[in-house]
């Protein structure tokens, strides 16, 4: 079944080399797009009170806040520090209404080499925001990345292991954890159907859609647009939307040597295109 | 625990740009360094016959061939292909007494976005070649690659996926199938522990140590030597020895930026000294 368009998002990472905060609002509604997901450094650049007015005055819907996270450090005050940041981010994402804070949790810190502790070091950054971020009404969304951040970005690298997180965090179920499924991140995952569905409606607060290129040629900023890679993102829609998600679809590129380079007029007019033929 | 010096062995793509075969079995004997794990292109240069000889000369063992696998294609007519170079590849590890034939399995083939089709498809390949493999008295080692291999390289991209396709293959654990265990490609897996001690002896058939380098600058040849990277090498090498392993420790270092690029007998240096110093 073809998507509902009324349900594209735009991550402003799509955009962000040509475009601000302010441009992009403006781009999604002179597109008909309805969900945009604003990055904290252009939200910053913008200024949240403009930001908020600025979506509101278009009726946009955040979809989420990109991002919060970054619990690993390699001392405590560190850790205290990224704490302290994503209760802003917070409180930002409250400002904006936004469906949820993404959480990019990090990675090995300093020359550390045990990912177990900096898996543990995750577990107690959102043990130490979850009731902050639920009195704020603020869905933290873990997002697990692929294994190849492992080391740098994010040590939750799939869907299995970012619920097992939320178990642990929030074991009776009340809410306000869950993650966000980027088909970039996990669509490699043998284990992807069973663990979606293990998520639900309860624990699937955003779907983020782009595609994975052959060749990559770069580990960071060469994603493609949906329809131009390998993943099978319709397959992947249809499992989420099977497990209750009804939320919107948000397009998240990274692409230096493609996309960002193009007029981002341009590059909405085919997220729309590619969203109804190839999601 | 340092490592037995006497368990390292040398996989030729550490030192291909420079040494081909013969001068890689030269090498290691000159160095001291008891295993070789020749790939097939420069086996087929120096001739299977004339290799044979020289790692017999030198008394050395060949810890593994790489590679079998690549299973998957677009048609019956590649598949039937593949496995016909897979007996070849058999009859080769037989003539050098291999420990074991490393599969590499395959990805998606042709422009199929169906990764659940593929790894049918390395499932039956495997069972295709399984008795011949065993007639000859070689083992088969699936290599789980890293998932950023997904599409292009190996569609089995965790210890745990490559255990469950040998559980299905071999349900009665009869032998001669089993994993290759990469710190490469596996370091990031949170199940990795659990996984390599349900292997166990009777499945562990290779373990093979580099590093992960922080920025990894190329998806493929940008590996690192023992030591420079984020990989806990020596943690790995500790949960392999408790399952049961006790064979060599084969470094492979794909690095066109670095290695490559330096005069062999110095990388064989390295290799020794990293090896006892980071594994």
């Amino acid at each position: 079944m073809i998507p509902n368009p009324a349900l594209l998002s735009l991550n402003t990472a799509t955009t962000r080399k040509r475009w601000g905060l302010a441009q992009a609002i403006e781009g999604c509604a002179r597109h008909g797009i309805r969900g945009i997901a604003p990055w904290r450094d252009l939200l910053h650049v913008m200024g949240v009170d403009a930001a908020v007015r600025a979506i509101r005055t278009h009726g946009l819907t955040v979809t989420g806040l990109c991002r919060g996270g970054m619990f690993t450090a390699a001392d405590a005050a560190g850790r205290q520090a990224a704490i302290d940041e994503n209760r802003r981010a917070i409180d930002e994402a409250h400002a904006l209404d936004a469906h949820c804070l993404i959480l990019v949790v990090g990675g090995l810190p300093g020359s550390s080499k045990d990912i177990a502790d900096a898996r543990m070091q995750v577990h107690d950054g959102i043990a130490a925001i979850l009731s902050y971020a639920r009195q704020a009404g603020i869905a933290l969304a873990i997002e697990p990345l692929h294994p190849m951040y492992a080391a740098d970005r994010a040590c939750i690298n799939s869907v299995g292991q970012a619920l097992d997180l939320c178990d642990a965090l929030d074991p009776h179920g009340q809410g306000g954890l869950g993650i966000a499924v980027d088909v970039y991140h996990v669509w490699w995952d043998p284990l992807l159907e069973a663990q979606i569905s293990r998520a639900g409606k309860n624990r699937l607060y955003a779907f983020h859609i782009c595609d994975w290129l052959v060749p990559t040629r770069d580990l960071l900023t060469d994603r493609g647009m949906m329809g131009d890679g390998v993943i099978d993102i319709a397959r992947i829609r249809s499992w989420v939307e099977r497990a209750g998600y009804t939320g919107f679809h948000e397009v998240e590129i990274f692409s230096a040597l493609d996309w960002w380079e193009r007029d981002p007029d341009e590059v909405l007019e085919v997220c729309k295109e590619r969203h109804q033929r190839c999601c």
